[in-house]
């Protein structure tokens, strides 16, 4: 039996200033602790050997599944979330992998780690805590298949991207602009066929690098469990081995604090899938999961009824952002339009709208209450469109998209909610107003906010991406001038 | 017994080169021949005398109503609409205006001249001697109660706008920017008081001007019959003063070739008025105008049921132009957006669009297979906003909107109709499509048109104003490089 010392590990005990290796292992919170034990390599371990762990702190215990990860190596990861010490006995079906015990310690997360993103405020998010968290993410769906190259590319350009979430999907992706074949395969494959009673732990050592690679950018890894552009068969595949890869997914990736389940990318363009297929896949990552994750379905032409219990937010693909407040108040989750089409060129619908007509997707989604997902399909010479591959961003909308996503972070904690009686505004009540006022241009505009109140306000460009303070506060019924330009907002915050 | 000889009757004598008074008056074509009569001025001549006319050419018999026009002026108005010899007798409840005869020549019309405008082509509509009509429309809403200066000045600025179609009402308004009191009453009045039994021949005899200077622009007079805003009672008269109001109105103008019949201005706000009250107005208007002008009833938040069958064509206030298929689908008569909000920059949403917003809207409208309405609601000092009063245009949009207006003019005589299988597009099967792609800015895009069939491109930005020729013919499927620019359009033509 040994320790493995992850990252995480090594960083918190450098800072806690330890010369000599601690005698017990030491695990930030949220962060990753594993345990790493050998055992029988005959048969197929993947479908005949058992592994989990109890792992307890205080009268608490929590069960977590471990995974073989080949040559003869079992694995249990575990993100504690409280600090203080805990102990952990493993159980198998195999002696030499049972009654295994052990401790560590759980200490306080390092500054940028804010633990796993949960739903608050019903219709926001925030970390665990208590960080808000405003999801300004992108789409990269097969980024995680295209080499060491390409790959480090795309995480050096999400250092500098406003982006803290991205949709990637697990499987490999067949599509226009997107005919290559991946480097790894989820499962052993030999010409046409998967050995779908296996699994490839180069595959999945791989795609973790990246998980965790993303979670050092402190950028949510929306992890797409199923999609129907496939020409490897994984997108019709039986149900046993949609389950056994579901919850071999679950015990590889869920201790990573960044990961979020989305259970496919259009779901209802998989033609061999059902509705309770999908219903089925939920509950298996809701059983499997000691974290709870958030967990997502994302729409072709039918959106799944988000009211079923096990659907945390609402990711979909649509436009039609004036039917947010129905949205809001049928499901009572957070609102996420993950994809509104994307920036670009191509020749695509989904595909070409312009920088301000993406920009001005954001602002209409923020004032509606929603979230906005960003995209882009530029067209190049090599096939590396970022919705796809990643690469590079060419376009105009991510430096504004960022000055978006900073007037979020200034905002309220608790989020920004419909503000009755206006078109497009949202805000906290009594505190904070947002307007966007998307193709209208008035010279002068009557607000209305609560009496007793002094507000100081703001008109904000999104595409200068300037914020220029108005003289004076302001409350109750109220004139105020505008620029008559289109496409301005207004933002109103409580005086000191 | 006198005839009245009209502008058009003396223009038509002298282009004919006589020299001496003709024996018979001549009328063109689709212009007004006017009896004249003196009868009693006793008692209430608007509600006691009774007077028709029966014009007859040939075999074939038109009942036309006359009307009382004060001072012991009797008139009857007739719209020829064929060439040749007419003859007519009056009939009334007076024996002093019974059994008057005459007859008069119906010449050709002048070259501006093309007769009413009809429905065409199902969807579309057409001047009666056939050349299509392409609307291309405005609102003025009370420009009529502005004085001479004022409205004298609205139709200097029509000279040169590229409008074809003017919104008007025939009462007063009473509204924000319009608390201006009307120069003349349609009722006689004293301090708050309407007689409601009489009507006032000088508001008339103004209005009936201002229709003629539309007619003589070349643009028609879209007569709006009621409206809800008001503070002189006009919204909330007793049924049978609607009734009258109705048919004397209509004995009136009925003969200017230019008038369309507009119900009412979002009917659904005159909380008086019942639905059955509009099916009667329209039943009304019906049955008393002798050449079935245009009927169309526009809406508040409620939509008219357009599928009855005394509505010749859909005049709504809506921007979801994505609804077009459906509605010419359910309804099978022209559409047309005569409001889809007004370039300006009022503080109301519906008078504070951008120009380019407004341009947009004509072509995602036109290109749906409808029509699309100007209307302008630019501040003022003096109160004067296109919209309702008239005066001089401020905005970016109206160039660009003649712009749209020559290429629907110079496109197929039938009209363009939804292209099937295409988002933005509309066309005539086998020889025009026109496409628009909005927000979408593709660098290249395939396109679908019928094989065997050689077709010329352009490409034309609605802003800019151009029109640029691609090299080469076109057919079936095909690929064509665009400027990956948003708001652009692409023209096919069937090459000769």
């Amino acid at each position: 039996m040994e320790y493995i010392f992850k990252l995480g590990v090594l960083a918190a005990a450098l800072a806690g200033g330890l010369s000599a290796q601690p005698s017990v292992p030491q695990v930030e919170r949220w962060d990753v602790f594993e345990v790493a034990l050998n055992g029988p390599t005959a048969g197929n371990p993947y479908l005949d050997v058992q592994l989990q762990a109890e792992f307890r702190y205080r009268h608490r215990a929590v069960k977590v599944d471990g995974f073989y990860d080949g040559a003869g190596v079992y694995r249990i990861r575990f993100m504690p979330d409280e600090m203080g010490e805990w102990t952990y006995t493993t159980s198998s079906n195999r002696p030499e992998l049972a009654g295994k015990s052990g401790k560590f310690q759980c200490t306080a997360p390092s500054a940028r780690n804010h633990g796993p993103v949960r739903v608050a405020h019903t219709y926001h998010f925030a970390y665990a805590d208590g960080t808000p968290y405003v999801p300004i993410g992108t789409t990269c769906y097969a980024w995680a298949h295209q080499g060491d190259e390409l790959e480090n590319q795309t995480l050096a350009t999400l250092r500098s991207a406003p982006f803290n979430k991205m949709r990637m999907c697990v499987f490999p992706k067949h599509y226009v602009y997107n005919e290559n074949e991946p480097k790894f395969y989820v499962f052993p494959r030999a010409g046409d066929s998967n050995d779908y009673t296996r699994f490839s732990p180069e595959f999945f050592s791989h795609y973790e690098k990246l998980i965790r690679a993303l979670r050092d950018l402190n950028v949510e890894a929306d992890l797409i469990l199923f999609h129907p552009y496939d020409r490897w068969g994984y997108s019709k595949m039986p149900a046993e081995v949609d389950d056994r890869y579901l919850r071999y997914v679950v015990a590889r990736f869920s201790a990573y604090r960044n990961v979020w389940w989305s259970m496919a990318n259009e779901f209802d363009f998989m033609k061999e899938k059902t509705m309770s297929d999908w219903d089925r896949f939920f509950r298996i990552v809701q059983e499997s999961d000691p974290y709870q994750h958030l967990r997502s379905i994302h729409n072709g032409a039918i959106i799944y009824d988000h009211a079923k219990p096990w659907v945390t937010h609402v990711s979909i693909q649509r436009d039609d952002f004036e039917k947010t407040q129905e949205r809001l108040a049928a499901w009572r989750k957070p609102v996420v339009y993950d994809e509104c089409k994307y920036e670009g060129n191509i020749p695509r619908r989904w595909g070409n709208i312009s920088a301000r007509e993406m920009v001005r997707r954001f602002w209409i989604g923020t004032t509606a209450g929603a979230y906005v997902g960003h995209g882009e399909t530029y067209l190049d010479a090599h096939d590396v469109l970022w919705w796809s591959k990643g690469g590079v961003l060419h376009g105009e909308s991510p430096s504004r998209i960022a000055f978006v996503r900073k007037i979020l972070e200034e905002g309220p904690a608790e989020g920004l909610n419909p503000a009755a009686g206006y078109y497009q505004a949202a805000g906290a009540e009594g505190k904070y107003y947002l307007f966007y006022f998307d193709v209208h241009q008035p010279a002068e505009f009557e607000f209305d906010l609560p009496k007793g109140v002094k507000f100081r306000a703001d008109v904000i460009d999104p595409w200068e991406m300037t914020i220029t303070p108005v003289a004076g506060t302001y409350e109750g019924k109220f004139q105020l001038k505008l620029p008559a330009k289109p496409y301005q907002a207004v933002r109103f915050r409580k005086a000191d």
